[in-house]
């Protein structure tokens, strides 16, 4: 009866693959590895599913299979480019909608053709446009955050100058200032940006004020729109809290065309278990490139944070990995950092990388402006 | 020189909790709260938050500590209801944002006065809205779902008409059907909605299609509203592909004002670490709940997902406990349940359950209008 109503839309072919680790002895990774092409696409008995079509292309394919590096079973399965029907979160469904409900199950890499991309328009600056709007063609960034909860807009605003003069470049909301009452966010953009351009006329520097526009869906846009134009050169958004498809949307929003940072609250929890969820590389490196970031930010090794070195390179794989024409993106590592890290930091990340330092600058000394001055010299000299 | 910048803007004592488990042994699990009550508000050194507002009432209060159940350690930590501001993306920050990085912290439970629930209109039918609708006051709902993906829009409404004349009284799409080309969602919408109303006319029933409106968040309302238009009964969206702050705006979207059906793809992992995540209360009872779902799909246990009786049970707990004057919402259990589980899964939920049975439907026999009678029929005797 299934076999009549199954739909002549042609299919092209093409496929995108997913890597997974699966865990068991091998007869049971080769079970998880049957059971993720039905239950990634057909969600249907086995039994049941008509020959032709659905049999020969829609279900997902075990394109290989062998042991993996690290104990349990490593395989790439693929799916028809027309599963994930051109939608980022249908794309996310397709690699990991159900079977993030079954333990044992963790994505390690994805393998995006051109095909898979076209909807997507990716970063619209990328390493490189940001740089060139920083006027910083070389060295590492340098970023903090304005902290803590509870200052006024007058008083974050008094930071953002500081740390402006001192010659960091990125000058960014803490994630958790949203719209509270404490320093809602309209006086808050207004005078912080405000403050970051008085600083760079004063200086002659490029620094810019990144806000926090994680808010509710139906004012992210609006809010990124004040923020340009107050003079705002980024946005913040958490893809964890607001949605990764509301960081893409974001991003191809022309109206706005601002740099985006990612930022990797609530989304934790799917990197933490070795044996499921969702590795760094492509938590935190390859989805919210997919999804228009151009920087993204995450806990450095050796932090307040359980992050390990290998980890964090694997995120950096992740941001500058083939993935069709999509550009590079930055790492962002931060989360306890501090000075005495910055050698270490460089040495591990090289240039391309945004050194963020939140707190660490607090701590320095009294005077801001120098502890930042002081960051910045570290940065030039580390890396000539 | 911090404590020159603080707000003035007045705090009313208002705070949330959040119930944690917390691993280690006492001495790690108390310094973890500790740690919580900084990294979720302020994320800054403890010796520089200023006395004063920030440090009596911004910070993160440990309002109970004990050993928990389970091993580990059980706090609940208070927030200044002014933290979260009104906002479920600043609410969810607070509530799990940084610490979803640190391993072994784990969501147990949220107690939301009506201070913190004010901003949200919760669910708009909830179980007795939803029964009203379908002329059900007692026994289980039934639903089941359109698959497999590769039909075509006429097939997946062949399939809603036989379930619909067969008595089901919710016929979901597969959340796996977005806008592929195989049944696009538009012509699918508007056939799957037309054939119940039609299997309606001639059987009298009153069965609801409840297509998937998962999709990027500027297709959602749109897609809805046009659902709407069709006779639609009801929306399915997976808040883990399409944030959950977006099944928010469309479940308070007036416009539309369609019972609401949260489906937990890509979700899964947050449960599935004993040690850390959110437990199965606040992930498919309570969020979903806040988030104005009226039904929360999950996978029942002894299905063919990993989930326990007792962590099924806590779903309902948090579909149905008090969370101000937020309506009880439905359970919605599937994922591999077939009709000799349809005895036990009364005798666990009792009537206020929303049954789901999906391909199990398909299974039974060849004529599919016969197989849902036979559901309906097993469901009425079971319950009276």
């Amino acid at each position: 009866m299934i076999s009549d109503l199954v739909s002549s839309y042609p299919i092209s072919g093409r496929r995108f693959s997913v890597s997974y680790r699966l865990s068991g002895d091998e007869q049971e990774a080769r079970a998880k590895a049957r059971d993720i092409c039905l239950e990634q696409t057909v969600e249907f008995p086995d039994a049941l599913i008509p020959d032709g079509v659905i049999r020969d292309q829609i279900l997902g394919r075990v394109e290989r299979f062998e042991a993996g590096p690290d104990g349990g079973y490593a395989a790439k399965i693929s799916y028809a480019v027309e599963v994930a029907g051109g939608e980022l979160t249908q794309l996310l469904n397709t690699v990991f909608g159900n079977i993030s409900i079954k333990p044992g199950i963790r994505v390690e890499g994805l393998e995006l053709p051109d095909e898979a991309l076209r909807s997507f328009k990716g970063p619209r600056f990328g390493r490189s446009g940001l740089r060139e709007r920083l006027h910083v063609p070389h060295r590492p960034l340098l970023c903090t955050a304005l902290k803590p909860l509870g200052l006024s807009a007058q008083g974050l605003a008094e930071l953002a100058y500081r740390f402006a003069l001192g010659g960091i470049d990125i000058i960014k909301d803490d994630h958790g200032l949203a719209d509270q009452g404490f320093a809602g966010f309209h006086e808050r953009v207004r005078l912080c940006a405000e403050a970051v351009l008085r600083a760079n006329r004063e200086s002659g520097q490029r620094s810019i004020y990144v806000p926090n526009v994680t808010a509710p869906v139906d004012a992210i846009h609006s809010r990124a729109r004040f923020a340009k134009e107050q003079g705002a050169g980024g946005l913040l958004i958490a893809p964890g809290l607001a949605g990764l498809d509301s960081m893409r949307r974001l991003a191809e929003d022309d109206g706005i065309g601002l740099p985006i940072f990612s930022h990797p609250a609530f989304q934790g929890t799917y990197v933490l278990g070795r044996e499921h969820g969702i590795s760094h590389q492509v938590l935190f490196g390859q989805l919210p490139r997919l999804a228009g970031a151009d920087a993204t930010i995450y806990p450095n090794f050796g932090g307040r944070f359980a992050f390990t070195q290998a980890e964090c390179q694997s995120i950096v794989r992740g941001t500058e990995m083939v993935m069709g024409s999509m550009r590079p993106i930055f790492p962002s590592p931060g989360g306890g950092m501090s000075l005495d890290r910055v050698s270490e930091m460089v040495d591990a990340y090289g240039q391309d990388v945004v050194l963020l330092i939140g707190g660490g600058l607090m701590t320095q000394g009294s005077d801001l402006a120098e502890n930042c001055r002081h960051f910045r010299k570290l940065v030039e000299t580390t890396t000539g």
